[in-house]
């Protein structure tokens, strides 16, 4: 399936990388776990983000979790995988690399080492956008893209007509609202999960790519139709109990959270990567809370 | 006229100090801004915040404004000022001060010097709460607050009474929802103009004090209003009008902007306060085009 | 007696501001301590600095703890009070109210709530040299300083003839080789207690001023004879002693550290000024190890 | 040649990656380059550092660049290449193939996406050094590395026997003088260009591991020099002088620099990677100023 801009919303689910204890992808477990969730409802499937523990990958793991991905998904939903680089060359290869395997999209990373202008950082969009054929989305989290998401930065970017959609991590909603006054319906915005989902589509989101999407499918897929169908006030409870998984989380790391609360569900991801330590059992026993298991 | 917790609620205004030359209070454009505001349905004022310039002013300023506000309310609206102090001591000054003058409430501003812990913060607004016989909120400001708001530091402040609302301007909405989530109605949230009031109301907030609220009084009430009855939808293009104006602000310096804009409007209010630079020709001219004056 | 700028030299000790429990200043403890930092060789005195907890006190407590300074020294040393302020006339207020009083100097610390450009810090600086007939230094401190020290800001004031020193506490050593390399002796630098004073005097500084000054003056006076002299080897084994005294204050907070050192040598400062809390015992502990002091 | 701990000592140049515009390391670039530095007095080499872009290499250009660096040293001088990596089995695995092909020791470089605690920091630590048979240097960054440079994590790593070295770029010396306070010749200090290399000599450094050194190998071999044989008074001048280097370099991009006057002096080495920018004009004139280039 070739997703043009306008199929890209709804509910994503940013998926974990499962690898075992050899740094292998364990397919059997991706191929359960994506069936699971489209399944629930997922619209669409995004490896190799933050939840992904995309920086924590060698270029072969990235492969090959993409690839178990696509086959996984057997067309079902769209996959849209990351691209995070330093370089632009580098970029370009993983895009080009990642397309050819199959993929509907890409959400492209912009890591910094030396700091970046807009201008810059715009080269670069440009010229990963410009070296793929497929729908590409700019991922901005503030802890570590150059300078992050700017009205500047998205005027240099208009013209680049496969550039269609925005995924923002700060948290910072005013600022959504400062790019939908300015480009209208030009940039496609997703919510991420540092966002409260409901309000992003309140002021005119399409969906909501999450790594808490994985551990409740279902409840994730509701919330994104009744907001998107402008039921609000019914949706509201819903996304009080669902934040109360940010709240969880945040004390911990976020890939480690998920990959434990899948684990708890009888995905067997494994534990973080190394150097990110194991989750301590306090915050297992309040991941299994959250998620209404017993433990 | 004293309120009580419960009646901190709808729009109030962050009102500007308007100093003439010689450093002081201009009562006389105190009164005609305050007859106008109350006029078109702002509900409370709010002096000596960061739209008053708080940190730029003298003991004595800061008196002679609370006295001005408070003089020209006429009992009509709430007055609740800020006391902004980096001492405990100096803050409890501040507000028995402003309490024997009539203010109606106080809004606690904690400036940091050498950094706090959540712990000796607690302490310092327990302290100032203690002090004074009438409801009391707090003002976070990544800028300069210790640590500023957490569920940590509001879990140490459940037991103080007069502790009955917050005002947190980082623009992170998410962590307005965690307090709902964990607090529930116990601490009242107004929405700063960091934020995008609509959606503070949409999660329970109270109401919004801001400095745009002087220039817009009337757009600034009808959208609380809306937002507090539930009718988002109404309230949206109204919204988004409204964002409009912090877009230009963040360019520039807030109080020299809602300074600029009440000057257009005809109160003499005066340039923004030393060290602080005179806005150049090109913001007076956005401003100007924002509010919908021609110039 | 009126320094000049050539005078204003040699090791300085940043003061503490003894308070009694009603918030006055204590005048016999001020003189006992006075005498006793003169008798061991300091050459100049700085009230009203962090170490003299500036930012909290009230107006008439920062006159009270010049006055109680300046008639404690008796002439011997110069006295250069801290000016600490947001706005410039309140800087001016002070500055003016201070040289009347009899200091012999005066070091700016510029707060800042809206941020500034060099440009309009410039400013802030040209205008209070301008209002007084005493040398000036600036202080500039990352944690709160706006835009803090740079080349840009520097040649902004080489023209102030009055500004005749500076006094930096990031640490960073290279950017005073950049104001050196740049303005040869135009600026005299004073080295601050972030810093290891004697690299500051080998790249020409000539002098230091800070809070552990008051603890070990004897010490503090040797290292920079030393220093001045050229002397480093045999300085050197020195430093080593004094700097781990930084290593412990950093652990804690400045004031409350130089605060207990100086109650354990018997001088009855007060504890830190709250919301500060007060220093654990752990602290008071390694305080009294790296002062030698039994406890 | 196999070096232990104690010959890891002097002046280091940190390599610039000399890559043709197809993306291939030039070989002939870099031998001529090595055999220039190493006629010039360079003590040791350094691929893979900030000044090598090597967060901007691709694992198969990272191996191409040690091999070229490792060829044209001809045992001359030892190797020690960058180990950049997130995850600890990503570093692992080139730690141990630079090893193989002949590095003389390594520098890790601990990049952070979720961040770290100094426990975290240190097992990647130990992990890595664990798995390799020569000494290692930890590279600390405040840009980009957990936590940084802390005197909690050097107590963890104290028994790790390979870890011989460090290395600090936030510039702070004092905290270099806390290490060798606490840990004497325990780890042995190198200067970064952050730092004022003569100062961090006189607090016991072993020596300057720096981009710089590429453009004045000989000026900064003999500062190195006197500063080991402890002459400050005469290094003095040299480096105020080679200080300039910094001043001029951190207006634009390390890298970048280097690079540019590396091309001035005739090491066709390319320009910095994309997405950073090529430098301006100004910046190359500036450039050949600072190293007495007619241009």
């Amino acid at each position: 399936m070739a997703a043009n801009g306008q199929s890209l919303e709804g509910v994503y689910a940013y998926l974990v990388s499962p690898l075992s204890g050899d740094g292998r992808v364990n397919r059997s477990v991706m191929e359960r776990l994506v069936d699971h969730l489209v399944a629930h409802g997922v619209q669409g499937l995004s490896p190799l983000g933050s939840t992904g523990e995309v920086a924590y990958l060698t270029e072969g793991q990235r492969r090959a979790v993409v690839e178990a991905t696509i086959e996984a998904a057997r067309g079902r939903v769209p996959v849209i995988p990351g691209v995070e680089a330093f370089s632009t060359h580098a970029a370009i290869a993983q895009a080009q690399d990642f397309r050819a395997m199959g993929a509907d999209g890409l959400i492209l990373i912009l890591n910094t080492y030396f700091p970046l202008t807009p201008a810059a950082a715009a080269e670069f969009y440009r010229a990963v956008a410009a070296a793929v054929d497929c729908p590409v989305g700019l991922y901005f989290n503030p802890r570590f893209v150059g300078g992050g998401l700017s009205i500047d930065l998205l005027e240099r970017l208009q013209d680049v007509p496969n550039i269609v959609f925005i995924k923002e991590a700060s948290g910072n909603t005013g600022l959504l609202l400062s790019v939908r006054n300015r480009f209208g319906d030009r940039f496609r915005i997703f919510s991420a999960s540092a966002h409260i989902p409901l309000l992003v589509l309140m002021l005119g989101g399409v969906g909501w790519m999450g790594g808490p999407v994985c551990l409740l499918p279902e409840e994730s897929r509701r919330l994104v139709d009744l907001g998107r169908s402008g039921r609000f006030a019914e949706a509201w409870p819903l996304q009080e109990r669902l934040w109360e998984l940010n709240r969880v989380f945040q004390q911990y790391n976020l890939a480690a959270c998920i990959k434990a609360g899948l684990t708890l569900q009888g995905f067997e991801v494994g534990p973080p990567l190394p150097p990110q330590p194991p989750l301590p059992a306090a915050a297992w026993d309040e991941i299994a809370r959250v998620l209404g298991l017993g433990r």
